[in-house]
C-alpha cells in the first residue's frame, strides 16, 4: 500500500501535482459506479440508458476510428468527427467502470493517443473566423467542449493505463490545448462568460484527471489565482441572485452542462469548497429558473439568440438534472422533466430520478410552472424579467416580459418586449436566432447574417421601436452598458398579476414605461392581458409596436390596401429591410380590433391607440438572398406623436376544431376601451367586456404598496393601497 | 297483441305506408341496444364513449333548447344550433334506448314539436348562394344531414311517442324537407353526387324511421322510383370498381357517412336486398380504399379541395368503421384507426371493435399501408390513381400519382400531379382547398375564392403547366369530360415499384407522359424516386414543372438572383397572379440539384433539363386581399421548347437534429444524370448515384409483358420482358 503511494507520488510530481487522487474521481468514484451497477437491475430506464449507451460504444470497437487534421467548419467531417470522438471517448470510460471490461478502457487510449500525437501540431483552425480561434474546432469554445469530455473520460480509465501512457497523454492531449487556453488565449479564458465556463471545466476536469493542481487552480480561480477569473467568479459574476443568467435560458442550457460537471468534479475532491451550496445554492437556482422558462412542451422561451426547437430533453439539462439530483436530492419538480427526457446519466442521481419515476408509475405529471419575477445583474440591479401565468397543464398562459440587460453577444435590442405563449404554442413571438444550427450548408451551421440583421433588431420584437431604428441604435457596446428597471410588480393575486417597467436609456429623446396586467374575468373563467405601453418625449416621433403574431389572419375593425402584384420593404435598414409589407390601413379608428387563429384558439388585440395611428402588415423574408428566414407575419400599430399611450387587450377567446368542423366564440368579447385619464399622476383605462367594465388604475409616479389613493368612478369613491387597482363590474379584482 | 298491431296498423296507413317495423330499427333493434348495455360493464372504450354521449347529453337536460329561426351563414349561430340540435336528438335517442330513462326521449320529442312548427314555415335559407338552397341552413346539403340524424333520433323515440305525435312530428318536421327535396329541387335529388347521397340516406331512413315506404322507395331508386337515381344507382355510380372516389378520399370521407348509416338501416328493414354485399361489397372496397389513402397520422391525402387538418379520427370515420365491423366483421386493419380514434360508435360493430382493441392491449399497432392502382369512373375506365410505397411504420414512403378524372367541382386542374410524403410528412404538396371551415370570419367557412383562383389551378400542383395555362382552361365542364390513363404498372417489386400513365386532353396541342419510379437501392437501403416526365408535341411551348415542398431552402448547385427589397408576382392568371416571385436563375447547368429541409431530413430535387431551362422560386400569397392563402414555397423548373423530357430524381437524405445538434448526410449522392436514348421506342436514362450507375429504360410504345426488349449497353446485351428495366451496378433491379 505504501509502495503504491509512493509510486503515484512520483507519477504526480512527474505531472506537476501537489495533490493525489484515487480514480475515477471527477464524475463518479468507484462506490458511486458500483450503486449505478446494483441499481441496474431493478430500474428500466436506467438499463435503457446503460444500453443504449452500450450499443453506441459497442459500435465503434474494433473499428479504426479516425482522428483527422482539423479542416472543416461545423457541421463538417472533421468537426463532426471531433466531436463524436469526445463523447465516444467519455462513453467508453463509463462503460470500462460500469463493466470492467478493457476492451472499453483500450478504445479510449488508443484515441488519447492518437490525439497525442496531433494535438502538438496544431495551430489556428483554418476555418477559424470567431474572436478566439480554436485548434481542434473552428472556435475555441468547442475545443473547450473537448477537453470537458476528454478529462472525464481520461480519469474514467486512469487506472487502465501505465504511467508513461498518463504522460503521454498528458503532455501530447491535453497540454497543448490547456496551454493554449490559459497562455495564448489567456484574456479570453479569464473572461465571464459562458465560454469561459467551458474553458474553466475543461481545464479543471483535466486538472482533476490528471491530478494537476496548477491547472485546477487556473480552473477555480484564473490564470493568475487571484479569484477575479475562474469558476467560482463565474458563480459569483454570471448569475443574478435569483439565479437568472442574462443570455436566457437557452443559453443558461448551454452553460449549465460545464457548471455541473466541474462542480461535481470539484465536490468529489475539494468537497471543503461545499460548491454546490455556493452563493445560497447558486447552481440549483439555475437550473430552476432555466427549467421555469420552458413552454410547456419543454422547448426554452425565446430570449435573446435562441433556437426555438430547442427543448429540456437535451443533452445538457439531462446532465444538470441528475447532477443536481444527486447533489441536492431528488426535486419532484424535475420527474416530469426527467419523464421527458426519457433517459438518464449513469450516476447517483440519475439512479434516484429513476427510482422515484418508477414509483409514479403512469401518474400524470407536470413541471410546476409558476409566475416569477427575476432580477438580472450579479448584483441583482441589471433590470430582470417576469413570467406571468394563469392555468394548469395544457391550458397554461404565459407572458414574459424582458427588461433586463443586453445578454452579450447573443442578445437582442428588445427593451420591455413581451412573449406570449399560451396551449402550449408561441402566440406572439421573438424570432429568435436564424440558425440552423450544425448544417453545413447554412453557413457551416454558425448564427447567419440575417440573426443580426433582423433578429436581433427591435422591429423583430414585441415592443416600440422609435423612428425605425432599434433599440441602443443597435450597438451592443452602448446596450451593455445599460438595462431596463422595474417600477412595481405583484404576483400575489389570484385574478390578478401585474408587472410595470421602464426603460430610460434605450433612446436618447424618448422614455418607455409598460405596465402588464395578466386578468382571469371572475364569472367568465376569461383570460386576457391589459397591456399598458407609454412612451414619453419632447418631441414628435415615428413610434411602430409590433405584435409578431404566429397564426392567421382573421379579421380586422378597420379597412386596409393589400399590396396585391407588388411588395416592397417596410424600410431599408435596422430590420424593416426584412419586412415585406403586404396591407396598409388608412387612418385607424381609435378602437382598433384585429383577430387571428393560433392553432385552434382565436386571440383578439384590441387597441385604444391615437388620431395618426396606421397598422401595417408585414411578413418576414425580404433581404434574404438565401432563404434563411422563416415567413412570420407581424402586426405594427404605427402613430406619429409625442407622448404616446398604446392600450391593447390581447384575449384568447373560442376554439376551432377542423375535425369536428365545429369553431366557437370567434368574435372578440371587447367592445371598447376609453382612456379616463393619463398624467404625470395617473394612467386610466376601462376596457368594455362582456358588456361589463373593467377598470385599471395605475399610479405612475409612487410604487409604494402602502401609499393610499382615491379615484371618483361613477359617482362612487374608490380607494385603495398601492400603485395599481383593478375592477370589474363595479368590484375590485386581486 | 292483436290490438296493438291493428292500431299500429292504422296509424301507418295515415302515414301512407305499406311495412310496419318495430322501432327502434334504423340504427340498432332492441337486441343490438341490448348487446351493447351488456358489454358496459367489461369494456372500457365503450363505457368511455357511452359516458362521454351521456355526459353531453345531459348537459342539455333542463334546458329549453332553442330551435331558431334560419338566418346565419355556415359558422353562425342558427347553423350551428340547428347542428347541434340534430347531433343532440340522435344521441339523446340512443340514451334513451341504452338507459330507458323517458327525459333523454322528452328532450327529443321537445325539439321535435318545435320543428314541427318551425319546418312548415321555411322558405330558401336567406344565406343561400349555393345552386342547390338550403331552407334549415344555407344549403340543401346541411339539411340533408339534419334528415339523416333527425330520422335516427325519431325512430330511437318512436315507442315513445304518442299517435298523434308521431303523426304531427312526420307531418311538421319531415314532409316539408322531404317535399322540398323530392319536389322543388328534384333534379339535385337525382343527381349522382355525393350531397345527393346524404339527400338520399335522409329522405330514406326518415321513411324507414316513420314507415313511409314512399320515401324508403324514393331513396332506394330515385323520385322516378326508376332506379336511374337513389341510394342503389349511387352504390353503382358514384365508386369505381376498386371502390375508388373520384373526389378522392377527404370527400369519400363525407360519403361515407351517409352511406353506411342508410345501408345499416336497410340492412335492418330490407335484408333480402343484401345491400352491403352489393357490387361485391362495394361499401367495404370504399371503405378501405378511403383509409389506404391516407398519411401515418391519419390525414386524408390531399386530393382535390382537401382540407388538410381532416383525419380519420373524424365523426363519419368512427360510423363507417364500426358499422363495416357489423356488416363484415372486424377487419383487423381496423384496429389502430379504431384506438386512434379513441372511441366508438354505441352498435354492435362498435363494441366488438373495442373488445378487440382490448384484447390486443398496448400493442403496437399500424394501419397496413400498401401499394395500390385504383381505377377510376363507375365502369373503371376513367384513369385512375396510383400510391408507390416502400418502408413500415414511420419510416414509410409514399408517392401518388393522379391521373384520374376531374372530380366535379371539387376537382382541381391536375393530370399527371404526385404527391409526396414521407416519414410522415408532406415533402411534396398539392395545397388543397382554400378554407376555413366553419369559421364565419372566412367568408362563414365557405369555400374561399383563392381555391379556385389558386389551389385548383394547375401550377398549385406537382406537374407541368403549358404556357400558363392550366390543364382543360380550367374549365370543369371540359375538365369532365376526359380523364388521364395508365400506361403501364408494376407494384410486385421488393426493391422497384412503378407507374407510367399519360394525358392526351388537358392540352389541345400537347401530350404529356409521365413515368414514376419508387426505387430501394439494395446495398445503401436508400429510397429515390426516378420521375421522367415527357411532352411531346409540334410546336416550342413554355413548360413550367413546378416542386411545391414543404420545407426550408439549403442549398443549389446553380446560381440565381433573389428579388431583395421589391417583389412581382410570377404571371397575371391561372394561379401565377398568386405567385410572388422571390428568386430566379440563370440559364441552368444540365444537372441541376437543389436541397430542402423537411422537419427532420434533407430532400434533394436532381433534375436532368435542358439547354434554356430556368429555374423560378416562388411563394404564395400574392393577390390575397383577406390573408386566406399559406405562404408555401415553390421550386419551378422552365423550359421554352417542343419535346422536353424532364428527369428527376427526388432523393431523401440524412438527418438533421436540433436538440443533439447533429446534422448528417447532409448532401445528395446523386452525382449525373445522363440521358442515353428518347424517341418513340425509348426513353433511357442514366443516374450515377453512390458512385453507381442506375439504368433506366422504358419503352415508350409497347407495354405489353410478355414483350422482349434488347439494347446494348457498356458492351452488353440487356434483355429483358416488358415495358421497363432498373439496373443498379451491374445487375437487373426488381
Amino acid at each position: 500500500m505504501k509502495y503504491t503511494i509512493t509510486i503515484l507520488f512520483i507519477c504526480f510530481t512527474q505531472l506537476h501535482t501537489l495533490f493525489a487522487q484515487v480514480h475515477p474521481t471527477a464524475f463518479a468514484n468507484k462506490t458511486e459506479f458500483q450503486f449505478v451497477k446494483q441499481n441496474l437491475v431493478s430500474n428500466e430506464m436506467l438499463k435503457k440508458s446503460f444500453s443504449d449507451l452500450k450499443a453506441k460504444v459497442d459500435a465503434q470497437l474494433g473499428v479504426d476510428i479516425d482522428v483527422p487534421v482539423p479542416k472543416d467548419a461545423a457541421g463538417g467531417y472533421t468537426h463532426d468527427k471531433h466531436k463524436t470522438n469526445y463523447l465516444l471517448m467519455f462513453d467508453a470510460g463509463q462503460m470500462y467502470q460500469l463493466t470492467g471490461e478493457k476492451k472499453y478502457a483500450e478504445v479510449v487510449k488508443k484515441l488519447f493517443l492518437k490525439y497525442a500525437a496531433l494535438n502538438p501540431t496544431l495551430v489556428n483552425h483554418p476555418q477559424a473566423t470567431s474572436s478566439s480561434p480554436g485548434r481542434l474546432f473552428w472556435q475555441a469554445l468547442n475545443d473547450a467542449n473537448w477537453l470537458v469530455f476528454a478529462g472525464l473520460a481520461f480519469d474514467c480509465i486512469h487506472e487502465y493505463l501505465t504511467l508513461s501512457e498518463r504522460q503521454k497523454i498528458a503532455d501530447g492531449a491535453f497540454k497543448p490545448l490547456v496551454d493554449y487556453f490559459t497562455k495564448d488565449i489567456k484574456p479570453w479564458f479569464n473572461l465571464i462568460h459562458n465560454h469561459a465556463v467551458w474553458a474553466c471545466a475543461g481545464v479543471g476536469i483535466v486538472g482533476i484527471a490528471t491530478d494537476n493542481d496548477d491547472y485546477l487552480n487556473m480552473a477555480l480561480y484564473g490564470t493568475e489565482k487571484d479569484g477575479k477569473a475562474g469558476f467560482i467568479a463565474h458563480l459569483d459574476g454570471l448569475f443574478s441572485p435569483d439565479g437568472y443568467y442574462n443570455e436566457g435560458p437557452y443559453y443558461t442550457r448551454y452553460a449549465v452542462l460545464p457548471f455541473f460537471y466541474f462542480a461535481n468534479a470539484i465536490q468529489q475532491v475539494k468537497p471543503s469548497i461545499k460548491i454546490f451550496q455556493h452563493r445560497d445554492s447558486i447552481l440549483k437556482k439555475a437550473l430552476d429558473v432555466c427549467l421555469n422558462l420552458t413552454n410547456t412542451d419543454g422547448s426554452f422561451y425565446s430570449f435573446n439568440d435562441a433556437l426555438k426547437e430547442k427543448t429540456y430533453t437535451s443533452n445538457e439539462l439531462v446532465v444538470a438534472v441528475d447532477i443536481a439530483s444527486k447533489a441536492y436530492g431528488v426535486d419532484p419538480a424535475y420527474l416530469p422533466v426527467a419523464r421527458a427526457q426519457n433517459r438518464i446519466l449513469l450516476n447517483k442521481g440519475g439512479v434516484e430520478i429513476s427510482n422515484n419515476l418508477k414509483k409514479t408509475g403512469n401518474k400524470n405529471l407536470s413541471f410546476p410552472y409558476k409566475s416569477a419575477q427575476y432580477v438580472d445583474g450579479a448584483d441583482g440591479k441589471s433590470g430582470g424579467v417576469t413570467v406571468l401565468r394563469n392555468g394548469n397543464g395544457n391550458d397554461l398562459m404565459s407572458l414574459i416580459f424582458k427588461y433586463s440587460s443586453h445578454g452579450l453577444s447573443h442578445g437582442h435590442y428588445d427593451k420591455l418586449n413581451i412573449q406570449l405563449y399560451d396551449k402550449g404554442n408561441e402566440v406572439l413571438q421573438d424570432y429568435g436566432a436564424v440558425r440552423y444550427i450544425n448544417i453545413e450548408h447554412k453557413w457551416g451551421g454558425r448564427y447567419l447574417p440575417e440573426t443580426n440583421s433582423y433578429a436581433q433588431q427591435t422591429i423583430a420584437h414585441n415592443t416600440i421601436t422609435v423612428d425605425e431604428t432599434s433599440h441602443y441604435k443597435g450597438i451592443e457596446k452602448i446596450s451593455e452598458q445599460y438595462h431596463g428597471n422595474n417600477f412595481y410588480g405583484d404576483l400575489s393575486g389570484k385574478n390578478v398579476q401585474v408587472v410595470s417597467s421602464y426603460d430610460d436609456h434605450a433612446y436618447s429623446n424618448v422614455k418607455l414605461y409598460r405596465t402588464l396586467f395578466m386578468i382571469q374575468l371572475p364569472d367568465a373563467n376569461q383570460k386576457l392581458v391589459l397591456d399598458i405601453f407609454k412612451t414619453k418625449s419632447d418631441s414628435v416621433h415615428q413610434y411602430d409596436l409590433p405584435f409578431n403574431y404566429l397564426g392567421t389572419m382573421m379579421k380586422t375593425n378597420f379597412k386596409y390596401t393589400s399590396f396585391l402584384t407588388e411588395q416592397k420593404t417596410l424600410g431599408k435598414k435596422n430590420g424593416y429591410q426584412h419586412l415585406w409589407q403586404e396591407a396598409v390601413s388608412d387612418k385607424l379608428p381609435l378602437f382598433t380590433q384585429f383577430t387571428y387563429l393560433n392553432h385552434r384558439t382565436f386571440y383578439t388585440i384590441s387597441s385604444l391607440s391615437s388620431d395618426s395611428a396606421t397598422a401595417h402588415f408585414t411578413r418576414v423574408g425580404a433581404s434574404d438572398p438565401s432563404f434563411n428566414l422563416r415567413h412570420d407575419p407581424s402586426y405594427i400599430l404605427r402613430t406619429n406623436s409625442q407622448n404616446q399611450t398604446f392600450i391593447n387587450v390581447i384575449e384568447p377567446h373560442g376554439n376551432f376544431d377542423a375535425v369536428t368542423e365545429i369553431s366557437s366564440n370567434t368574435n372578440s368579447t371587447v367592445s371598447a376601451i376609453n382612456k379616463l385619464q393619463d398624467d404625470e399622476m395617473y394612467t386610466i383605462a376601462e376596457v368594455v367586456i362582456n358588456q361589463q367594465k373593467l377598470l385599471a388604475i395605475q399610479c405612475n409616479n409612487d410604487n409604494s404598496k402602502s401609499s393610499v389613493h382615491e379615484y371618483l368612478y361613477e359617482g362612487e369613491i374608490l380607494k385603495w393601497n398601492g400603485p395599481y387597482l383593478i375592477r370589474y363590474n363595479h368590484k375590485n379584482l386581486k
